[in-house]
Order: structure tokens, then C-alpha cells, then sequence
């Protein structure tokens, strides 16, 4: 009889069930990011439901109750089933939290040693003869990964019933770094306003914050830089100090620690100073008093971020003092708290003539060995500026004596803004897997990155943040993603591009095979096909001038020769592409031999960098047998032919996503379409008139003659 | 047995619905509005229900559709049962919407014909014989407004049952003017920026931009003006246009036309003339040739609103024309296509000496006749910049000729931004309510604006909008009720204030009686509290330079004298206020006489307008037998009192409110009563200096000293 009632309460429940997603609050707006949490297919939750039956959870631990929480929202969610979090009764299929200090964990005899800080274990184990889940670290924190591992576990549908995970993040510092103005402008932010509401902070807090924190413990994200590089001194005044602290208060049980980026003359502009001169005692007394004001506030600070002399930004050599003066100086100040100093190596300076690739080498390299120990120096993946594709940064295995940290670019700001579909997963592993042969063979980016190649404790990866008030947080429902791999190998620098854009779009969108598979290649095509419609072959900085939007490889009237495409293209009647060899700038001497070898060989060099290290003819021939100018519209032809293929394919797709992102990932493919047809056309247009030579049989000529697309103006692009 | 099933089944359903209902998705942040449509209390569920069984509605206008559309979301939220709307099946208890073509209407012999285009009915009939509601009216729009009529009664638990309301808009144009400029910031805005994505329209646009036509239908306004007065040429180039009409496409079905804010010089900017003149055959041939574009793409645009020579804008008199002669070119440019220009008052020159209150009316008296027959003039509530309180603006009741319409400024640029709870209604009621004696006793400012008193057919209200991307639209929770109150106000210039603000608490909060008499209370007391304890007795303009945020009763050094705060409280060892008399700049005269004496009488003027049109003694005896010092400080006094009831109030009333938005508020109320009394400290603190007297007994010295409140500086203040 009971089965009966149950059985004819279910139709009801479902229909109530029905009536109630169906309201608007429910929409599908990307919001949840990969948390989303909603019911797996009716096999799955039976398969996880026993064991998933209780979370066990000490209370003691501010990280350790957010881990309980966050399981019990995500576990309810999943299996539409209250999965209850208690601290003390261990039911079987229960799953236990705790740290090496907990008494249950410590009976289990788990090899926690050697997982730091931060690492963590997930185990199938017994408890007081039990079957349960146990997820073990060494701290609340480590805890909570362990918790967001799981998780994605059973959101991706991988099995939990024998498990034995053991994951230790390999770099220390997994930063964002956000370029958001205290304006809340974002430089470079295509997904809406700055997150930060400066103004109503501190008494005045967005739900918003906490989602963020939510979001970026789930990936192993652990600090973030709160203002733009391109400070202001007002950052570091009472008012703003405090209102960093409430977000310090908010990010603190998620193991997220808050930065600062420094303006180098606010001794000058707050301090009331006349120098800012690293080696003047009272500048070096100024920042050790902002230090310990800052610390007093935020006791887990963790350091400043540093852009000095770039761009017209101040710094030491306004004093003739090195980067290592300055950065040492700031370093001091913050030494005493534990804290450390992020200094960008991103230099490039009016006076130089030389080829803006080689100038941060040959002002850093020298001073390898001459940073404090709580300095890390932060270099962008590339030598010139975040393009679709840059060989790695020559720097990388060149100051084996210096720890250096990764600087990515997930806002796109040179890849079609939050528009375009690009998945910088396949960026980011591509820069991380190139071999420096520092040290011979293997001598991976990734392996100086998390410090095993010169044997350095402080590594660190940072990302500068595509995060706004959008909605959707990142401008399109894809350049979530760009976050989430970001996340992931920060974690693990050689962890697979490929299989983080698996997890991501099973958590975002659908687990199913049949939409996995397709969805996989399309994002990890997305980022040749950009190359390919933008910047092919080599090619690179040939955007529109400010703000980097659509093409402008004709622009030659910048104020710095290097702020201009021709600068970069050198096309003329004999050829394309900037000779970097011996002939020419000798930036490819800054590599370790072999790869300098290889690259400065027209022969061996791969066509993918041919026309950043090589200056060539148009009738050279092509791998494809093709020449050169023919490869090229072939490349342009690709891109887009490549972008209207994935389109089409998601246009397969609308069964296994909500009709809502479904359509919003759409329209932003047919923008994408318009926009990669005008890169080739507008490219097109433009070399031809150095190359003279017909267009290959089967591609058409551009839409509009050059002077349309020379004429296109864009007053209003964000992020400038 | 069945009984039994499901008095079994209730209890797992409302577990099924609590667990649901606990996701965070449904959390309360505000984005629903007065929209929430959530369950009322049981027993009006099944008060409701019978006479909300279906929704009878023809498929073939796009206004019904959405209106049945709405009723069906809003009575199966409200109801919690599923409402269903169809075309054809009259049930008992169905409610039958339809316009005076619809046979089924016709049959019912209603009186339509007097409701005009906007108006509608709403009664209770019998259609077939069976008992429904009929929403009926000339047009869908009209039908779609009658449905949030319904709505509203339902939201507020008023009966339904024997029901016969007819309601026709007294006022033509009911627009929302956006300050957003076309980077998406927003000129005084605070709800962060604005929700037109300029860079993503047309070919993406936002659901937002759906609620955003759903809220303001539900409250009759039927016009929006997409960019800032102060306006770019671009946005009348054919990229903007496009991206409007995309807008407009998206609004036409609520019933909201579209208009832009014209650039006067545009011909020059992106015409390539010489010129802007007026008189100019080229310019108007230009113009004519830009609206014949823009009605292409939008064949029902609105029209232009005009800010012209005002604050450095270009205009006519650049070429020594007048306003008339510029607003007349542009209105023969859109009246073909049955077009409007709205032509703003707001002027003050530099060249003037004149005392800036007196400019506007000055300029625009004489030319009272001379505009053309779609040109409506756009006069702010009171003559310098909506500050607290003002006097009624002196041109209403003084162009008899001219149609006038109403400016108030919804975004609170001198009233504490989104930070300060003050229900502006009480506000626009205020001035609306002032009588002008332009005819005799009863010509008040509401039968102006309406047309009844001039006999004018064309008439309108603008309100400056607070709406951002703030996930609550407008800064705030209690910001909400601004915009509320003045769609509400615009459909009805004499309608209560107090009313509307119990009509939108009981929709967004809490309907119950509990809640509501308190929270109205303490709405229309807020407004008498910011003056109290920012510009009392008639004092304005003391906010501090740029921003407007916070006191600056001390700032002398702007370029020019009437940006300057001591331009306008005038306080010297005498006293304080500015002689408005015969004796000073007579701006009193500009009043018709009985007002003219009254307010220039210092015996008979209101005291709350006493230091705007007088200079006072400061030992004046006042009403409270108080001399004038001591009654400053104690309205000061009052207005800081006032701010702590409103906290200690709005505290007792958590019982009603969902925890989110409740401590929302209360941290608004937090950050108000702080900022109150650092209004009330810094003015008292700088008015002593000239007074020179002791604070009456009671009365706290400031907490600190006056330079203390000279040396905050707001850099990053928003809106700015």
C-alpha cells in the first residue's frame, strides 16, 4: 500500500516539480559557470545515490563548512535527493571530510605527508566498518578542492565507488590578475563592468563575491590581483585598503588570497614625497609603513604586482635604478608578513630601437640572480603581446637563477574580444608544452613554470581575468571556459587541453558523449582557426589600432614604430614578415641553441612561426607545394571556412542544450562568421597590393575594396 | 482512500517544493521588480482561483499575446496553478482580453469608445453565459496594460470579483530619458552601467531588454530615449541606427517607441558641413535626409529630445538663432513621419550674470507661440537641478501657447545616489501638486503637464532613468519604488503618491498590512529626512563639485560662479539664503502674483522655501519661536533622528522581507544613517563659522573639525 501511495504521489511530485522549473527563475543564463548542478539522467543518480548518503563534516573549519556546504548544494542538486551534512554520524555511503588533525581521519592512516598545503585525497575507505568516501588534506582548504574534485566527479559521471585520487597542486601561486579601474572599467574587459563595486565597498557587499570565490576555489584558483597593473595610487590609500579587506574577508575561506598591484609613484602622489627613488631610505620607510598598514588590515596579504616602466608607467629607471633595485626594495617591505612581489618583465621602452621582442630579455636577463627571494618575476607567455599565436617567451629557461612565473591572457583582447569563439586551452598547453632545451630535451615551459627545471620552490601561474558583471561573467558562454583552463593548469601545467575542455562541457552543458566529442574538437580547432582568419603563418600584432578590434595591418601612423602593424608585417614587393634571424633583429639568438637553430632556419622552422622569425618572399614555396602568397589566402580561406564548420555543428548540437544558450551561443557564431569573412577579406585586400599575384583558384576576391575596410571605425570598443 | 493518497502525497510535495525553493536560483535579488508574481498566502490563493481559470485571448495581436502571456506567468506564480491561456474556450471564471474589433468584445456592447488609444476597461461580465473578467480597449497595448492592471490588483490582494475600472492615460508621452552614452557608462548613474550594449547590438541582445519592456508596459511608460542628452553624433550614424532599431523591434509589441538624443552640430560631425545653422538649407536638408533614414529603420521612432546650448552643448544660437527656430527645422525633419522634437528648458549661459534660477524662463517666455506644432518643451521640475526640494519651475503656467513637458530625475544625482533611501515620489507629488495660479487657484503644475489647463493635446513626462546593470536595476532595492512611482504618476499626474507606494511595497515585499502601513510611512517621511539633513529651510546646491556626492556648502573655486555652492546659500555674518525678492535677482517675479507675493514675502513664504528666495538673519525668529541658527540645526538634527527611525523600523520588519533583501537594506540604511550625519557635522561645522553662535542645547558639537570634511576627496565617485 505504502509503494501505491508513493507510486501515485510521484506523478504529482513530478508535475509539481514541472510547474516549478518552468518559472523564469530557473533560466539557463550561465550564471552557474560549471556549477551548475542540475539532475543527472535518472541512472546516474541511482548509481551515485548510495554513496553519496550523508556528508560528515567537523564545523570547526570556516573552509571545511563551505566544503560540507558545497557538497550538499552540489549532491542535492545532482541527485535530487537531500544528502544531509552533519559533523559526527558516519552512515554507510557517507561522505567524510576532515584534515590530518581530525581524530577519525588520523585513524584512517592516510599518506597525507607529503601533500602540503594544499593537496588533498579521495579515497574509498571504511569508517567504523562502514563504506564510505573520504576526502583527506592537510588543511581546510585542501579540503575543499578535494570536495570540488568530487564533484566534478559525479557531474561528469565518472564512477566514485573505488576511488583513489591523491592531488597536489605542482605551482604555488594561481593567480587572476584583473585590470579592473577603481572606476570599475575594465582595460581589456569584454563581459561588462569591473565585478569590484569600489564605491558601495566596504559596508555594501555583492552576493556576486562569494559566487566568484565559489567559482575559482572549485578550479585551485588560490589569489587574485584586485586593480589594473596600470595603477593608481588611491589603491593604496585608507578608504581602498579597507574596502580590499572586505573582499579579503569574503575570499579568505576559499583559500584566496588578495593582491594589490603597486603604482610605483605613490610615495610621490599619497606619500607626499618628492622621489620615488627605490634607494632612498625614506621611499624604502614609506613602503615598509604602507606595508605593515596594508597587513593590519588584511593579514593574509599576499604581495604587490608590479608593471614599472612600460608604457609610459613610472618605475626605478626613472632613478637609474634596475628592475631589481625597485622590485627588491618593494620586496623588503613585504618580506617581514610573508608577503612577496610579482615584477613584470613586460618592458619595452621609447628610446629603444631594437626590436620590441628582444627588449624585456635583454633588460631582465642580466639581473638573473639579483631579485630578492620573495620576488618572482611574471612574463607574459610570448614576446610581443598575447597574440593568437607567439613562439614562447625567450625568457623561459634564460634566468635560471630567477623564479618566473607565467603571464596568460584570458580576455581576449587580440582574439575577438568575448565574440569570437576561441578556446585558449589549446593557447595555453601549446605555449606550456614548448621545449626551451635549457637543460636539453624536455626542458618544458611547463617544467620552469612549476620550478622542477631549476629546482625553485616559488612558481606561479597568473592569468589576467575575463570577468565582468555580464551575466554570463566572461561576455559568451565559451569564454567560461577559458577561465576554467586556466584554472586547471595552474594546477597542472601538463595536465591535457583537450581533456579540461571534456570536464568543462560536461559540466556546462551536457555530459552526453554525442555533444562531448563534437564540442571537444570544436574548441580545440577554434584557437587554429582564429590564427588562421586573423594572423596566419606567423603573422601577428596586425590589429586595429586601441583597442584591437578587426583587422588594421595597414596602420603606420602610431606615434611608436612599434605600436604599428607595418612594424610587425614588414610586407613589401619582395615579400612578408619580420626577419628576427641573423639578418636581421637576431631576436632568435635569445633562444637556447637548438631552438634558435631550428627557428632561424627558413628550412626547419615551422610554418606556423615562419613569418615572425623570417622575412619571405611571395613566391617561396610552401610545405603544401603551394607559394607562399597562395598559402596564405589558403590559411585566411581556412580560418573561415573553419569557423562556418563549427556553426554548423552547433547548430547539431540544440538537442542536448537549453533552447536559451543554445541560441545565444549561435548568434554569437554568426558575428564570429561576418567578422572572420572581413579579417580575410580586409587582410586580402591590403597584401595583395604588396604581392600583385592573383588569388588562388576557388577563393574568392574580398567583398569591398581596401579603402572600406580602411575607412571602418570602432569609437565605442570596450575595454580601451 | 484516494483522500488518503493524497494527504500523503502533501507532505512530500511540500518537501519536494521547500528543497527547490532552497536552490539559488530562487534567491530574491531583486531582478523580478514589482514583478515577483510568488504565492499569496493560501486563502487568497483560493480566493483567486475561481475567477482566474483561464485566460481567453486572440493569438493574432502581439500586444495580447504577451498580455496573456504575462497573465499566465503572473496568476500561476500567484495562484500556483496553472493558468493556461488559449484563443477560443470561454470557462467560468476565464479572463477574456480583447480590442473593440473582437466579435466576442463587440457582443459585449462596452464603452470604448472614449478610452482613446492607450486606455482600457477591466470588468466583470458574462460571456456565453458563463461569469469572466474582460480586459477590453482600442488597441492591444491598451489590453496589454489593463492585464498588469489585473495583475497588480491580484499582487495586492485587491478583489476581483465584481470589478469595473476604466483607466485612460492623462498624459501622452510617458518616456524614460537614459543618460547612457554609447561606452555604456551612465551620466549620474548608479546602478553600474548602462544595459544597452551598444558594442554587442544589433545581432545580440540581451533578455534583459525584455524585462526592461516588461516592467516599464506594467507601468504605462511608452516611450524611451536611448542616449545621453548630452549626445554623441554617432549615434546617429547608420551602425547606431541600426542597433536602436533592433530595440525598437524588441519594444514595439509593450507599447514603447523609441527616440534619441540629437547632437545639434551632427551635420558638422558626421555630415561633413560647414555648418549647423538652422537656417541653413543644407542643414535642414540633412536632417530631413537623417530622419528619412532613421524612420526607415524604425517606422515608428519617436522622435529627437534636444539639449542645446546648455552647459557647453551646441545649438541655434551658435548662428545667433533661436531656440524656436532650432527646434522647428528638426521638427519639419520628423513630422512627415509623424515625429516629435522635445526641446529641453535647461539652459544658463556663462555670459549670464543673471541669477541662474531666472535664465530658463528668461529664454523661453518670449517665445512662447513660436514653436512648431511638434515641439513639446521639456522644463525640469524646479529651475536649477533637481535637487531636494525645489520650487515648482517658474515656466510652468507661463507659456500658455507651448506645450510643456515635465523633466524629473528619477537617478538621485543630489540626493545620495543609490545609497540613500528616499521615495521620490512624495517628491514629484510635491511639485506636481503646487498650484501656479496661471488661471486662478487650481492651475497646478499636474493639470499643466496633462494639457487640461492650456488646452493643449499633446503633453508628456520624462523621467531621468536609475536603471543599470545592477542585478536590481537601480542601486538598490527601495530605488525600484522611483521608477514605480513615476510610470504611475505619468499614466495619472494626480494620483497619490502615498497610494503608489503601498501598491508597489505589497508587490515587491509584502502585502501584508503589518508591513505595508509602516514602510509607507517611512517612504514618504524619507524624502522630508534627505532635506532635513542636507538642504533644509530652501537651502540647494551644496553638494560637493562634480559628483555631487556628500556636502561642499564651502566650495568657491569653480570656473564658473553659479557651479559654485556659495553662489547659492550665500551666508555671511548676517545671515543666509539667497535674495530672490525685488530686492536681489526678483527671480520671484517670473511667478504669477499671488505666488510672486507669497513666496516673496518673507512673512508668508513656506518655510521650507524660506532660503531659497530670501537672505535671513540669522537670529530671524521662526514658527518654533527657534531663531533661524538654531532651527538649521535642529532640522539637521531632525534629518539625521529621521534616518535612525527608518533603521530601527526597517529592523522590526524583518518577519516580512526574505533574509537577502532585508540585510540589503539594512546595509543601505547603515551607510545612509553614517552619511546623514556627516552631512548634517560638515554643514553645521561650515555654517558656524558665519553664524557664530552656540549649537542649541542637545544639539552634538561635529565630530571633527571643519577642514577634516574639506579634505575628502571621491575620485572614483560613479555617475561622474
Amino acid at each position: 500500500m505504502r509503494k501505491g501511495v508513493f507510486g501515485a504521489c510521484r506523478a504529482l511530485i513530478l508535475a509539481v516539480v514541472a510547474l516549478l522549473a518552468s518559472g523564469p527563475a530557473l533560466a539557463e543564463d550561465g550564471y552557474d559557470l560549471w556549477l551548475r548542478y542540475r539532475p543527472l539522467a535518472d541512472s546516474a543518480q541511482a548509481r551515485y545515490r548510495p554513496l553519496a548518503t550523508a556528508i560528515a563534516a567537523p564545523q570547526d573549519d570556516p573552509s571545511i563548512r563551505i566544503a560540507a556546504a558545497e557538497l550538499h548544494r552540489g549532491l542535492s542538486g545532482l541527485l535530487r535527493a537531500d544528502v544531509p551534512a552533519s559533523a559526527d554520524a558516519i552512515a554507510p555511503g557517507a561522505i567524510l571530510l576532515g584534515t590530518s588533525g581530525d581524530r577519525r581521519i588520523a585513524a584512517l592512516g592516510l599518506p597525507l605527508s607529503t601533500l602540503g598545503r594544499e593537496g588533498y585525497l579521495i579515497r574509498s575507505v571504511r569508517v567504523d566498518g562502514k563504506p564510505a568516501t573520504v576526502i583527506a588534506a592537510n588543511s581546510g582548504v585542501g579540503v575543499l578542492y578535494g570536495a570540488f574534485h568530487l564533484l566534478r566527479l559525479v557531474q561528469t559521471g565518472d564512477p566514485i565507488d573505488r576511488i583513489d585520487i591523491r592531488s597536489v597542486p605542482k605551482v604555488e601561486l594561481r593567480l587572476l590578475n584583473h585590470w579592473d579601474n577603481l572606476d570599475r572599467s575594465v582595460e581589456r574587459g569584454y563581459a561588462g563592468q569591473s565585478i569590484w563595486d569600489w564605491w558601495k565597498l566596504p559596508d555594501i557587499t555583492n552576493p556576486r563575491y562569494v559566487d566568484y570565490a565559489r567559482a575559482n576555489a572549485s578550479i585551485g584558483i588560490n589569489g587574485t590581483v584586485l586593480n589594473n597593473v596600470n595603477a593608481k595610487a588611491d589603491s593604496l590609500t585608507a578608504p581602498y585598503i579597507a574596502k580590499a579587506a572586505k573582499l579579503a574577508d569574503i575570499f579568505r575561506p576559499y583559500g584566496i588570497r588578495v593582491y594589490l598591484s603597486a603604482r610605483w609613484s605613490a610615495p610621490i602622489e599619497i606619500g607626499g614625497l618628492k622621489t620615488a627613488d627605490p634607494l632612498d631610505p625614506a621611499v624604502a620607510a614609506w613602503w615598509k609603513a604602507k606595508a605593515d598598514e596594508i597587513y593590519a588590515a588584511i593579514p593574509d596579504f599576499g604581495g604587490f604586482l608590479v608593471k614599472a616602466n612600460s608604457e609610459g608607467q613610472p618605475g626605478p629607471q626613472d632613478y637609474q635604478r634596475s628592475h631589481a633595485d625597485g622590485a627588491n626594495m618593494l620586496a623588503a617591505a613585504v618580506k617581514p608578513h610573508g608577503g612577496i612581489v610579482m615584477w613584470r618583465a613586460f618592458v619595452y621602452a621609447h628610446e629603444n630601437p631594437d626590436d620590441r621582442a628582444r627588449q624585456a630579455y635583454d633588460e631582465f636577463k642580466p639581473l638573473d640572480g639579483r631579485f630578492a627571494d620573495n620576488v618572482i618575476v611574471q612574463v607574459k607567455n610570448g614576446a610581443i603581446d598575447f597574440q593568437p599565436r607567439e613562439p614562447f617567451h625567450p625568457l623561459f629557461g634564460a634566468m635560471p637563477k630567477t623564479p618566473l612565473m607565467m603571464e596568460f591572457q584570458i580576455t581576449k583582447e587580440y582574439l575577438g574580444f568575448a565574440t569570437h569563439l576561441v578556446y585558449l586551452g589549446a593557447l595555453f598547453e601549446e605555449t606550456l608544452a614548448s621545449d626551451t632545451f635549457a637543460k636539453g630535451k624536455g626542458s618544458t615551459v611547463a617544467r620552469v613554470i612549476d620550478g622542477s627545471l631549476e629546482g625553485h620552490a616559488r612558481t606561479g601561474m597568473a592569468g589576467v581575468a575575463n570577468i565582468g558583471v555580464d551575466r554570463d561573467w566572461t561576455g559568451s558562454q565559451f569564454d567560461q571556459a577559458n577561465w576554467y583552463a586556466f584554472g586547471r593548469l595552474a594546477w597542472d601545467p601538463e595536465a591535457s587541453a583537450r581533456r579540461i575542455a571534456a570536464d568543462w562541457a560536461g559540466m556546462t552543458f551536457s555530459t552526453d558523449p554525442a555533444f562531448v566529442a563534437p564540442v571537444v574538437d570544436m574548441m580545440m580547432r577554434s584557437r587554429e582557426a582564429v590564427v588562421d582568419y586573423m594572423t596566419p603563418l606567423g603573422l601577428h600584432h596586425l590589429m586595429a589600432t586601441g583597442h584591437h578590434y578587426g583587422p588594421g595591418p595597414w596602420v603606420d601612423d602610431l606615434e611608436r614604430p612599434d605600436w604599428n602593424p607595418v612594424y610587425y608585417h614588414r610586407a613589401d614587393a619582395q615579400g612578408i614578415g619580420f626577419d628576427r634571424t641573423k639578418t636581421g633583429s637576431n631576436a632568435v639568438a635569445q633562444y637556447a641553441p637548438p631552438v634558435a637553430r631550428q627557428l632561424g632556419d627558413i628550412r626547419t622552422v615551422p610554418e606556423r612561426d615562419l613569418l615572425w622569425f623570417h622575412h619571405v618572399r611571395w613566391d617561396h614555396r610552401m610545405a603544401s607545394g603551394r607559394i607562399l602568397w597562395d598559402e596564405l589566402v589558403t590559411r585566411y580561406d581556412r580560418g573561415v571556412a573553419e569557423v562556418a564548420a563549427m556553426r554548423a555543428r552547433w547548430a547539431t548540437l540544440a538537442p542536448y542544450v537549453d533552447a536559451d544558450r543554445h541560441a545565444d551561443v549561435m548568434r554569437f557564431l554568426a558575428v564570429q562568421a561576418r567578422e572572420a569573412q572581413w579579417w580575410r577579406d580586409a587582410s586580402i585586400a591590403y597584401f595583395a597590393t604588396f604581392a600583385r599575384r592573383p588569388l588562388p583558384a576557388g577563393s574568392p576576391p574580398p567583398a569591398h575594396d581596401l579603402d572600406y575596410y580602411k575607412a571602418l571605425r570602432f569609437p565605442y570598443a570596450p575595454g580601451n
